[in-house]
């Protein structure tokens, strides 16, 4: 298992390959984002995208995807906080690749409840030309390396 | 049709009515942010939730639904920009009823695209007990009013 103590200020991993699939984003606007940019690749050619986008929120769902899978795989994770400086950079489409490069940007023990830390974790997310697609910053409580009298 | 002059400062609006269903919880999780509190009813029993609970990038997708369905209705949305202090607020769970205000927290007109304006959006999406479960601000570029000579 990893703990708060393995994620330093300045810790970072790069991970994820996650290709975008059409049917995909379309199911995805289905459900949660049906905007016709989302939805018609034909109605798309003729949004100010010029073609099919995934829903920014697709896009961030895929990235937390590859967090779960990867950045926080084997973590004590207590559950996520909030978020901050999310920006969606450039138009994610059919066919992108994407994976994550995550940096912890702080990190602070709880002085509460001493057995956790909130860790604040910038989250990039790159296509294949190495293009910053969306970038956040999310927190989440991660728990403290048990000792011996724990 | 709705423009960015139908969104001044202080507007708001209350919308939505989504019963949030175990086996769609499940699911998402499932395809994006498969923690067991969220996929698995019986272990999540002894999580610190006590209980199966939505992703929080789900919670933020269904608010997005509803902001689609309402809060863009007929407006002319040319797609988002970022979000700011998103905040998991409180678990939200089966059976559990949601609901969204949304406050027009600033709305700015591009001096280089004077075509457009950028919006920012609180959203606030609370429970069947008016209890906020996730506050986040988008940002989102929507279209100004054509006028006789555009």
């Amino acid at each position: 298992m990893r703990y708060f103590e393995d994620f330093p200020v300045g810790y970072t991993e790069t991970f994820g390959s996650k290709t975008v699939v059409q049917d995909e984003i379309i199911a995805f606007a289905h459900e949660f984002d049906p905007q016709y940019f989302h939805t018609d690749p034909v109605a798309a050619e003729h949004s100010m995208f010029r073609g099919l986008v995934a829903s920014g929120w697709h896009t961030v769902s895929m990235t937390c995807r590859m967090f779960t899978d990867h950045g926080l795989k084997d973590v004590l994770n207590l559950g996520g906080i909030g978020a901050d400086d999310l920006l969606w950079m450039k138009a994610v489409r059919p066919g992108d690749t994407l994976y994550v490069k995550m940096t912890i940007v702080d990190a602070r023990r709880s002085r509460s409840k001493p057995d956790r830390g909130a860790v604040r974790i910038r989250l990039d997310t790159y296509n294949q030309a190495d293009e910053c697609v969306v970038t956040a910053t999310v927190t989440t409580l991660v728990g403290v390396r048990p000792t011996a009298d724990s």
